[in-house]
């Protein structure tokens, strides 16, 4: 029964999904007398969080019930007052907790201020499956780095476009839709400034009620066109990336005056770690990394990927001059090769895809 | 319930796999007032059809029955006597056919025979699924070329081996033992000889019961090493497509010796449907095509390959001087390339096949 409570809710949990970045996804439900009384859930960056939903809706059924909670409650005064607080002025008499959050301003001070106060507290109930769930907020409360989530659509030869550059369309349509939700579940796209010139893409979340996420060009060379998409899109979230030789360029001006924002680093070519700890900075939690070859090269040479999904569709190119999603490597045998771990196939229509998570 | 016993006659059909080739794979249900009395399927090449295993166990209970069978039953003097004569006598009432036999020595008489002696006959019931049973027999009966099944295994960006040519292992045993599986099911396996003097390939079935197939190498030069396990296997199963200019060679009269056998094209370059011309001639129904690159891209290129499981593991090479298993094309565009149709996914663990077939 416990795990039915927790089960559900790491469902509710997920219903935030998009909305609560940098903040962790949260469910909470109150039980009483084996019944539910009282559900709720982090909805939204800022707004209470998903024990204060719960409490509330249990009212004062929470006298001597249970709370069943995916993540530590919180013990500090952010943007909203400590859950731990809460929990013990409603009158919970047991708090079971799936993992502590690391967050160095909770770290086991939520679990410490519930037990002072009496309440029995139990924790690690389902840890793997709320640890799986919070990879992102993990990661980056945890490292200061955005988790970066790789995203491709290739033939079955590993091509991402024709030797010409065209690319549209190697995916079906479902496969494409999916992708519009990644951009949506992420906060942050990044793509090479090559993929930008050659496609022009929006990158935005084209599904309802999607968040479009920040758009980041790592973009050396300052070669993003000042009519592109990107540049045009005025609502502050296109970053560019670039080699601090380029701050007094007139370009930058330009761009800036569009609503463009930098983020600048030394030299000509970029350490991955170094781009993180920038896009980190700027309070985005992830980023789905889309490309181009030589990006995700990178990535995957610093590994500094930390989980994707890679659509695969029944087509085959056969053109040693297509574009391959990686390149650059030279492995001898088959042992030396990246291999994927935590591996998940997930089928759209004619597509498939590989889901992957480094941890 | 027609539906019920067809299905039940398709899985009989099924448990002939891999050795009645170049014969069909056929079921037969005898149901006699809502009850089978009589089941049988096709065994063994040169052995009883299904419709005299399934009479047979009936015995008395035939009269007034209605047989289930999953291709016309014949109406030949072949390696047995006709099964439609032997269903007439049995006194069968009624016979519902999945498919008419494409074979010009049946083709609509078995029914024929059946209708002449006053038998209520119906075809059609399940045809695509058994159509879909004999794709091989249907090809080599009508063709008199043998249907072509693609196995490679890759990794995700499309390799079969580094740029050594090592190859071990790319995919995990799940998927390994698949393939011996596939080597069970068609009667030949068909390489490139290039292929032959890197692995120096057993090719054959490493299962339980399973029947080694036809090892088939194209090999234009005569490269094959006289030492190779496929030269030594001494069983009349190794054969050798290879130019008529090697005719008088003194390599061919040393292999002769060791027991494996020619088929000679002229030129140096083959067609890939004249190699099948030559294989089909051999009476070998089925060629599992396991490589290399060149053959394979060549098959692509005629529009030669009927099938195929392509398995992926979920590593990557990134190494554009890995080889790959397709190459020598030039697209343009995403709409020019290869596109697999019917396809279907099997998951082995933490690999995924795609498997296909062109109609």
């Amino acid at each position: 029964m416990d795990k039915k409570y927790m089960e559900t809710a790491l469902k509710l949990a997920l219903k935030g999904e998009g909305n609560v970045n940098p903040n962790p996804m949260v469910g909470a439900v109150v039980v009483k007398n084996g019944t539910i009384v009282g559900e709720g859930y982090h909805k939204q960056y800022g707004g209470p969080h998903a024990e204060v939903y719960a409490l509330n809706e249990a009212g004062s059924e929470c006298r001597g019930a249970t709370i069943y909670v995916t993540l530590e409650p919180c013990s500090h005064y952010g943007k909203t007052p400590p859950c731990a607080e809460k929990i013990i002025e409603m009158g919970i008499k047991k708090c079971v907790i799936a993992c502590l959050d690391p967050n160095p301003l909770v770290a086991g001070r939520g679990v410490k201020i519930l037990e002072r106060a009496g309440i029995e507290v139990e924790v690690g109930l389902m840890e793997k499956e709320a640890l799986e769930l919070n990879r992102v907020f993990m990661k980056y409360i945890t490292t200061e780095k955005p988790f970066v989530f790789l995203k491709c659509a290739i033939t079955l030869d590993g091509k991402i476009a024709a030797r010409t550059g065209s690319s549209k369309w190697i995916t079906n349509e479902v496969s494409r839709e999916k992708v519009q939700r990644l951009r949506h579940r992420f906060m942050g796209i990044m793509v090479g400034a090559n993929t930008l010139v050659m496609d022009n893409p929006r990158l935005n979340a084209r599904i309802e009620g999607g968040n479009d996420p920040f758009r980041i060009v790592i973009d050396p060379e300052l070669i993003v066109p000042s009519d592109s998409n990107f540049a045009s899109m005025k609502d502050g979230k296109s970053i560019i990336v670039t080699s601090e030789k380029n701050k007094d360029s007139e370009k930058v001006s330009l761009l800036e005056a569009r609503g463009v924002r930098f983020a600048w680093l030394p030299g000509d070519e970029f350490k991955i770690s170094d781009i993180l700890k920038k896009v980190g900075e700027l309070k985005i939690d992830s980023v789905l990394l889309e490309g181009g070859s030589y990006l995700i090269s990178k990535a995957f040479e610093e590994n500094a990927i930390d989980g994707g999904e890679i659509f695969i569709a029944p087509k085959i190119l056969g053109d040693q001059k297509g574009i391959p999603f990686i390149k650059g490597f030279s492995f001898d045998s088959i042992e030396e090769a990246f291999e994927l771990k935590n591996v998940k196939f997930n089928q759209y229509g004619n597509n498939i895809s590989v889901e992957f998570y480094k941890d």
